[in-house]
């Protein structure tokens, strides 16, 4: 392969959360150094990084300087600016690329891209006004949810809308931010997929995990999932389909509702993803791994599990249970090195091995 | 406990190569930050560590400083010098501490301290000059070994006699440092025990793992290895006995030569070691993680393995089987990021799974 990094090559992190982290400590791992990119003061990733700029994504400068020391560029976040991405692009090759992000940092492109693939999602329509949302209501309606089209994560930037009646309060709440409505969808859980593509168009995806959320943050991640093997093909199939119809490169989380009649994709992310986390401890190499390897040119993991995992978000307070997590050996523990445990804040996470792969 | 250390406090790591490196991963991974001290520029741990002093060990201000910083310090080399203990004794706590680093920086005090155990080891004698070397030639007999009592390691600062004729040359090469002989040991094969002891003295042992070493390097350690449940109990149970002898706190390797009667012990290493590697992918909690968990104050994991791992050093060239590895899903690659393949350097380690824990 002519785009193989070799070890010693520098591999450019935007963000540096704790998935830019991760993903600092998988590059180390095979070699490679990491240089993260990140706007906030002491990003956790910093901890485990060669070198860390701290600058806004608006400050051209220190983004062609980023450039310029670094080999190949990726992201943990799906909200790069198209702005930075446009002084990077011409300098690195950006991974993965431009359409993938395009795609998913606007849920209504990413819906519609999905529906043209042929994919099931939820109903939904575009909502920027009280004519959109009459319409959008009695196309899908209630119950409903409005999203914001761009940015929002973790249940942030959405309103339920139980009644009709609610509608015009919930518009209000996107202070004229163009939104989407989506309706429900009577699912039974929720699996996602975490595949990988690599440089040379090779698919690979990890054994789909079953997520629970609560507050619209995932908090536990369970590997097996409750699928039929049919279910299972369906998945990773489709997942196969999204990244070859981006041309993608790395690893991308695709979050699937199961209904009775088939699967139905909730939201792609072009990156790491929470509900992959077991993959640390579950297989050889993990979805961290897996990202570096895409992006460097590398061949990929085909993804088999060694164990079973169940993976246990830590989020706020929960920090509190590290002592008692630390007694049990069958349980790894992940910390994020951040120094205060807001609530909501995800402080680490810890994979308890269930038994061999089942 | 109340020497607990809480996620976010420091950990001061003596040494910046490979095992550094690996320490400080761990250590970010429960949620410490690292800072390493080493004399060389750009030390392979410094890609992973927070912070990085490059200082000698006879900097007295540096050291200062860098335990003015940390919480706790630890090392990854049994070398540190005495003058450099002196000084970073009283300011922070040093772990393990120093009676283990005085027994294993001196090849006689080290043997003399295991028989004092009621332990075995291969006979051995103390030379220093000619009248030495004449009643050890009497006493142990050829085939031998001459090794510098200090420093040294992989091989180094040995030579071999084997017959009295090559005895004077052998003594000439120690230059008039002081040394000791030992005699061969008709073993058939060589395990070690990756063991650990808490802050609270409880003690836990990983599985034995069966060594071979080439150019007294080690090259491959194979777990489960070759041992009857007698030996393997025997092993577990004079390794806690030498790390409760010395009220240590960390991990600590023991190599162990087996032959048909009984286990002798080789050697001590105060410190995770080369044939521990394979904890990495065949544990929950691996031998880095258990040092850094000894040294904080948290509780150890119980050393049980779920898979059965064979660990490969990459030594010089064999950096360049890295592609062939990075094809096979069931091996782990862990390179040290070090720039320049020297032979006889150490560059990474390939861990193959081979199964579940059999």
């Amino acid at each position: 392969m002519t785009d193989r990094l070799d070890p010693g090559a520098a591999i450019g992190i935007l963000g540096g959360g704790q998935l830019g982290r991760m993903l600092s400590v998988a590059a180390a791992r095979l070699g490679f150094t990491c240089h993260i990119y990140d706007p906030g003061a002491e990003p956790p990733a910093g901890h485990v990084a060669r070198r860390v700029t701290t600058a806004s994504y608006d400050d051209s400068d220190a983004l062609r300087a980023f450039a310029g020391a670094v080999d190949v560029i990726t992201y943990e976040f799906e909200n790069v600016p198209t702005s930075a991405l446009d002084i990077l692009e011409p300098l690195k090759p950006i991974r993965p690329g431009r359409r993938a992000l395009a795609v998913s940092q606007d849920r209504l492109t990413e819906k519609a891209f999905l529906c043209d693939l042929g994919l099931r999602t939820a109903p939904f329509a575009a909502v920027d006004d009280e004519v959109d949302m009459a319409e959008a209501l009695e196309e899908i309606g209630t119950p409903a949810i409005l999203k914001t089209r761009r940015l929002g994560y973790d249940g942030k930037g959405q309103v339920r809308i139980a009644s009709p009646a609610q509608a015009d309060a919930a518009l209000e709440q996107m202070r004229g931010t163009p939104a989407v409505m989506e309706g429900f969808v009577d699912f039974s859980h929720e699996v996602s997929v975490i595949a990988a593509r690599g440089l040379d168009g090779s698919v690979a995806c990890f054994d789909p995990g079953q997520n629970v959320h609560r507050d619209g943050i995932l908090r536990r991640t369970t590997v097996p999932a409750r699928l039929t093997s049919a279910e299972r093909s369906d998945a990773v199939l489709l997942a196969a389909k999204i990244l070859n119809a981006l041309d993608y490169v790395g690893v991308m989380g695709v979050e699937l509702f199961v209904l009775p009649d088939g699967l139905v994709v909730n939201e792609i992310a072009p990156r790491v993803h929470n509900s992959g986390h077991w993959t640390q401890d579950g297989c050889m190499i993990d979805q961290f791994e897996q990202h570096i390897r895409a992006v460097a040119g590398w061949p990929l993991g085909d993804g088999r599990r060694h164990s079973d995992i169940e993976m246990e978000n830590l989020i706020g307070a929960d920090i509190e249970k590290v002592p008692d997590l630390a007694r049990d050996p069958e349980v790894a523990i992940h910390l994020y090195g951040k120094a205060e445990a807001r609530p909501g804040r995800k402080m680490g996470h810890a994979n308890r091995r269930l038994g061999p792969a089942g």
